[in-house]
């Protein structure tokens, strides 16, 4: 593999590619440690899960410092999102314990049906780049296919791969210590790896967090398999965010450029596209805040640093006029932020404009009326997450809080999409091309979902049920019993 | 479209196939309904699902006959299957009602967030041949698009567009007399329409029940418009069935006949495969059972019978042997039912003796011990079904039950898979390549989680949410409040 600072573009020593043999040697211990992990109790797996949450905060200092290295995203960021990705994965510690996502359902009867959610088996998980700890290694994808008693083959992140290597050993120790199977966490690296991972016969799933150009390619390559395996891919689009004519005058400006340039702009959660009522001057309100804030910063990769330029020359040919644009950090993979002007006759007549650009850039449309902006929102594709600013009592919002809930997973009011905080009600997906399917989530407790099937077990005695079809319920779960709660 | 007797193969007077245009306004229609629809309360939903099983129970009598003239199923079959039907779309009257599907999740705090399932949109519903009121136009697939919100445009089957016309049409007249939406049910006929409705930008989801061949069509297709769907395919497989050393003296050969030749096999829970000890005499008994028994009948289409007709000299020509051979009906889409005897041996060198044979076919193979059963199960492909006869207190039976579980997604003790009960715990899907995702089900309350889609609003004021997820949960659902069921 390669690595390289992007703050000077200066390669770093790297970890080798695994040859296919590495590649068929980790699938294996994966494959040898399926039927041990899908077995485990809620309490083993919630274990297992801690020791590893417990490694992450015990080295935050050592691991902020090795990623920033590769991802000059800074040591602050990366310092919080380490300690975030531990919380992250006690919170499905405790998920696993609280075991409602077994779904587990008993009729009574005859004949006596017995339904509950089994393991899928080993999941290759492909991380992302700009969130080297929340989606990386060790990330929501391998938490939640650990804690749905699926082994892991992560993939190193070519942004990344040194950290994706320490990553991986931390947590291969930390499991080993707390007797998980041998083969519950596996890593290889590079694109023939990653390849050979989405069509090897061990792998049962996959989750994919990345551009559309990398989860459309393995989502591809996976439905051509002999037996086709989901490929649960978060890709994101341009997210779009509305400011209702009655809240323009208190639109805060600094807070959407502190949103569409966090981290550079590399959010898939990033505001691309802001909707203003015409005639409150946003859009010029929005190009002096830029200016006044001028972030600086570098991108991931120098494929990243390319694709940003080209991507916002590409937004200009097609009409955007820029507001601002503010000066690069210099050396490495740099990047400038620009806001981009557009109106709503350009969205509808260039669909190219609403082309997600990953990096500090942003367009602001102007809007006449709401007819006008009905017709942009008409347009809009499928994205993670769409914002309203509204004022109190705001008679626009819950009409647009609907209209953005069609196509968005999540929909913010009076704030921004940037920060997707980890509970019970999470959802962070959305429809086609955001994911590859409209109804998954990668964060939050329903991510375990995706590497779950359930099975139903008819007319089977108790000592042929897993524990938590059993009459005793050994795991005290929570069941539903004859299409209620069980008591 | 064309519609036969099976009995003579006489042609029938049949409905005409849908035009280009028809298709178009049938989803029209069916868009325009679908704000109503994912609006409307659980009660609104059960009623209008009431409305539809009245209607059905109100006509059996006719429409059993109906059934009859183009599917040659008997009127005892279809008159008992119609009556189910109904109680099928009363059961998802309650499910809708009781809330549960709508995963309402709260979680209090900064940001409070607050995840309910949407509906999808309007449904293409591809029904099956052999069940023509359980996957028929009225089928499991339409009740619970309909109860989870969404419009249906169901397609006429090729086997019964005669009766599925009349479906439609008493839906229709139903569902306007209790006021549900116009374009709530639609329907059309012919391989056009049916590829025009795939291809739709008004489709949102496919459900499909049938051949493998069919399944996967639509499914391709789906995958290539430029927003992709879902396609939730039922096609079925090979369905294994174990008996255990312990149970061979008591195994009830007569059991394993009816059920492979219930509905001339054209069941897609078929127990296509018996692997039975060697030693107790059990092909012997299969052949004599098949004998005595003989069934008589005629399967679904001309296309039916001559696929069963080369399938079974397929199987043949791969090593299967005739155990026994009975007569076949007289005339028209006339099979002769057949029992082949195989080897574990054959079974692992020759894949194609477990491809699915739809028709009143079985194998069985004699397996020497543990060791080769094993065999034999490791190379099984994903079905919808298995089924393991056992002794009382059978030391085999567990582990068969856990290895049955981890390829099939009902495993059945002591029974045969071809009668699917329909309830809370019910899953009828399977691992690739039975269905086409390892995890929905098509009979069940789970079914319909297929046709809905999470989103999470993130600081919404009350008067912004939809109804599950207000303060005073007008709706009375149960709903998970902080990570806890709501008191």
């Amino acid at each position: 593999m390669s690595s390289y600072d992007p703050r000077t573009g200066a390669a770093l020593e790297a970890p080798p590619e695994s040859t296919p043999d590495e590649v068929d040697d980790t699938v294996a211990a994966a494959v040898a440690a399926a039927e041990e992990l899908a077995a485990a109790s809620p309490g083993q797996r919630a274990g297992w899960l801690t020791a590893i949450a417990d490694a992450l905060s015990a080295n935050i200092g050592i691991l902020a410092e090795k990623a920033d290295e590769e991802t000059a995203l800074g040591l602050p960021r990366l310092t919080g999102e380490c300690g975030r990705a531990a919380d992250t994965i006690r919170f499905y510690a405790s998920v696993v314990r609280e075991g409602g996502w077994l779904g587990a359902t008993i009729d009574h009867g005859s004949p006596d049906l017995r339904r509950v959610n089994v393991s899928l088996g080993p999941v290759a998980v492909f991380g992302a780049g700009n969130f080297p700890f929340g989606f990386g290694v060790l990330g929501h994808d391998t938490a939640t296919a650990l804690a749905a008693g699926c082994p892991v083959v992560a993939k190193a992140h070519p942004a990344h791969p040194r950290l994706s290597v320490a990553l991986a050993e931390l947590a291969e120790r930390a499991l080993d210590e707390a007797a998980a199977p041998a083969g519950s966490l596996g890593l290889v690296g590079g694109f023939a790896a990653g390849s050979r991972l989405v069509g090897h016969p061990g792998i049962r799933a996959v989750a994919f967090t990345g551009s559309q150009r990398g989860g459309l390619a393995l989502w591809r390559q996976a439905a051509e398999r002999d037996d086709v395996i989901p490929v649960f891919a978060e890709m994101g689009t341009v997210n779009t965010a509305v400011v209702t004519p009655a809240a323009a005058g208190s639109f805060d400006e600094n807070g959407f450029v502190a949103s569409f340039t966090l981290g550079m702009g590399q959010f898939c959660t990033k505001p691309g596209l802001l909707l203003a009522p015409a005639g409150a001057g946003i859009p010029q309100r929005v190009a002096a805040a830029l200016t006044d804030k001028s972030p600086q910063g570098w991108l991931l990769t120098e494929q990243i640093a390319t694709t940003y330029r080209e991507g916002v020359r590409g937004l200009e040919k097609v009409g955007g006029r820029v507001l601002t644009r503010t000066a690069a950090a210099s050396g490495g993979w740099e990047a400038q932020p620009v806001v981009l002007a557009v109106t709503p006759a350009e969205l509808r007549e260039s669909p190219t404009l609403l082309d997600e650009v990953f990096g500090p850039v942003a367009l602001v449309a102007e809007y006449a009326n709401r007819a006008e902006l009905d017709e942009v929102l008409e347009i809009l594709p499928g994205s993670l997450a769409t914002a309203v600013h509204a004022a109190e009592d705001d008679p626009d919002l819950p009409g647009l809080v609907e209209r953005l809930s069609r196509t968005s997973g999540r929909v913010v009011v009076n704030g921004w999409p940037t920060g997707v905080a980890v509970g019970w009600a999470q959802q962070h997906g959305g429809p086609w091309p955001a994911t590859t399917s409209p109804a998954h989530t990668s964060v939050g407790a329903a991510a375990l979902q995706r590497f779950l099937r359930p099975v139903t077990f008819q007319n089977a005695p108790d000592a042929a049920l897993p524990p938590p079809l059993r009459a005793a319920n050994p795991w005290r779960i929570p069941r539903r019993v004859d299409g209620d709660g069980e008591r």
